[in-house]
């Protein structure tokens, strides 16, 4: 059993303390550009004092709703569970995660001036933001998590000697917001369509790379199924707002049903193209394997969320009544179906209404049921099923990377009832 | 024809310098505790220097973005046309009319402790915020819409010596949110359902009522008709966090499909009541009467919204060839059925598609059609149709009290394309 102190810092004090070349030239993790899965490789230091609530928070976030958060370093920014779980979650309140530090805010200076290279098409071209925009227009509603959201119930399972790296996310790595852009399809049909042979979309981030590492080992470039095309955004709005700067503003290449790292930061360039990129946040991480191995490109690639809920309310004891017992639940590429609530622990569940507004097969779903608590300790579970069939396992194995957690056992809530 | 300033102003200088005691008193408008529709009654200056663009915001909603309004007056901010019209509206971006100052934000400091009086059921009770949290929970998206948005094109269609009070709003008293809270219905069958012979909900607002006036004449208490018994809901949050004090936190009354004034904030009591409200803003205000009239119970009260549409984009000309028509579309109690636009002044329409995710029947659709724009000046405007059949006129005779306008010729753009 690992010990990891909750939550779990990565002071940046620390991190220059790690005396890395890689963390003074701006990546968000010492040891590697990104959520490796690699055991062994983070610096997380039991004692380190963790962060108070109501920390102030980063520089580039310092117009978040402090008091949301838990901050676990500074890319990674932790959604207080209950504080994002209405039908749609405030910008202001939207977890953060990034593989490395964004660039300077002069890309959102003159948004419509911002360029992407549109490649793999029958006439691939470079477009401003303000073509994008004339070529189309949609919304649509996504659940944005980080794909190690829940990590933290995997690393609670571990056996003595094992160890997941990665932050300790347990459900504020998620939010629900509406998307708008242009759909991708539209503008590789201004293009005249996909060039042959195309089988992956491939978007590539603007981050900025610092020097003296080798591209390939940085870039946050990530491949996904051609299927895809049908769904993919160019998003330049969030929630009705132009998207800040930290969520990925001017341009966020949106892969609805897919985890966080697959939806692009300030893409530059989006292509069509007959392999998976090389980059190593593709090919040597976000890979389904077990503890302890090494990531291989011949691994599950991190792509669909799996279905997954919780609770938001009650988080805490009270006294003996009715109670209602209200949270979210999802499914990746399929609409939630429905929704289970056990108040003892997962013997007996009880299907729970949704409520509210349906934001499309993306989004999540709100569900409120009202029990009678007696006196005594309750265990309240979730357990919800997507329309293809899926249903949350109690458990989901530990993985290597600490990926894709969607058990509904982690997120029980144990409650003392008066 | 009367000549308004465009932005009309009304500084609190010059209300100051109007020297009433209502005014001092914390009235938003010295002759009147609210629009009253009355002739001759607001201090309108022609040659009143407006606002600057991004000028500072009244205290109260200092955590608005400045850039996005137009300020008529401490109690009435107008979003700029374009900057709202997304699926949903981001509340630091959604307009602001008071008929009364608002309370302290004393009210706002524990939120669960707020009490509202619950009368016209077989078991009247007060109950808190925490109380209501516990007998159930649901959203609707609505869009808010200030009765008297769209006045300025009823101003604009006077003849001589006739005048219509009221702030000049274009399209920017509007927005469309989600809120979430407890169904009205849900809290009536807990205390027993309605007593015998409810014929309205009767909400009044917790504005602090300055002293030295008769408080009918300035309370903030509407009746709606019974029937909204079954969508009314008493709500905590706006788009996934809690209500700001600016627009009616801790709790609102949401009326889905009403105008804004009967969506009564920082609600203290909700009544079934057998007769309506004999305050003065229900009695002799939001009344429907002909221009130089005085309001009358007898008249149509200000109730549901009527079916309208506005164009969001392009506001300005370009260079000829292809452009996106892009806006929004809502009815009042009935869903939208469809939108169509005009690229020559009504004379020819082409049905656009809506686009992005369906809110329910009281939320606004975006419509996004692509159309070829020649060299020369167009009039582009949108046409609505709700389900019942009910179709925008091209212009909507002035009223007294300058409400309820939804001719599709006001909003219309003439554009200049080289």
């Amino acid at each position: 059993m690992v010990c990891v102190p909750e939550p779990t810092t990565l002071h940046r004090r620390n991190l220059l303390a790690a005396g890395t070349a890689a963390v003074a030239a701006g990546l968000a993790s010492p040891a590697s550009a990104f959520e490796t899965g690699q055991p062994g490789t983070e610096p997380n230091k039991p004692g380190t004092e963790p962060p108070k609530a109501g920390t102030k928070l980063p520089g580039y976030v310092a117009w978040k709703d402090a008091d949301a958060f838990t901050v676990h370093s500074n890319q990674t920014l932790e959604t207080k569970r209950g504080l994002a779980d209405g039908v749609i979650t405030p910008i202001d309140r939207l977890f953060i995660r990034n593989n490395v530090n964004p660039p300077g805010d002069a890309i959102v200076a003159d948004r419509d001036a911002w360029r992407v290279e549109i490649a793999g098409v029958a006439k691939p071209a470079t477009l401003t933001l303000a073509d994008l925009k004339r070529l189309g227009l949609t919304s649509v509603a996504t659940v944005l998590q980080c794909s190690g959201n829940g990590r933290r119930y995997m690393q609670d399972m571990l056996q003595p000697g094992q160890k997941i790296s990665g932050t300790p996310w347990t459900v504020g790595a998620a939010g629900c917001v509406i998307w708008t852009g242009v759909p991708l399809k539209a503008v590789v049909e201004s293009l005249g369509g996909p060039a042959p042979g195309a089988r992956f979309v491939t978007g590539t981030g603007g981050e900025v790379l610092p020097p003296g590492l080798k591209p390939k080992d940085i870039v946050v470039e990530r491949s996904v199924p051609l299927t895809t095309l049908d769904t993919v955004i160019l998003a330049w709005e969030v929630n009705g707002a132009p998207i800040p700067l930290a969520h990925g503003g001017p341009l966020r290449m949106i892969v609805p049903g897919y985890s966080g790292v697959n939806n692009i930061k300030y893409v530059k360039t989006v292509a069509l193209t007959e392999a998976e990129t090389d980059a190593k946040i593709q090919a040597a991480s976000y890979r389904m394997h077990g503890v302890g191995e090494k990531a291989a490109p011949s691994q599950p690639s991190i792509w669909e969320q799996p279905v997954r809920s919780w609770i938001s309310v009650p988080l805490t004891g009270g006294p003996a009544g009715r109670t209602l017992v209200t949270g979210v639940a999802f499914g990746g590429l399929h609409a939630i179906a429905q929704v289970e609530v056990s108040a003892d622990g997962g013997k007996t569940w009880t299907r729970a209404p949704f409520v509210g507004p349906d934001l499309g097969p993306y989004a999540w779903r709100v569900f409120a049921l009202p029990i009678d608590l007696p006196a005594g300790t309750h265990v309240l579970a979730s357990r919800a099923t997507d329309a293809a069939g899926n249903v949350q396992p109690e458990n989901t194995p530990p993985n290597g990377g600490g990926y894709s957690y969607n058990g509904w056992r982690g997120p029980a809530i144990t409650l003392e009832v008066a």
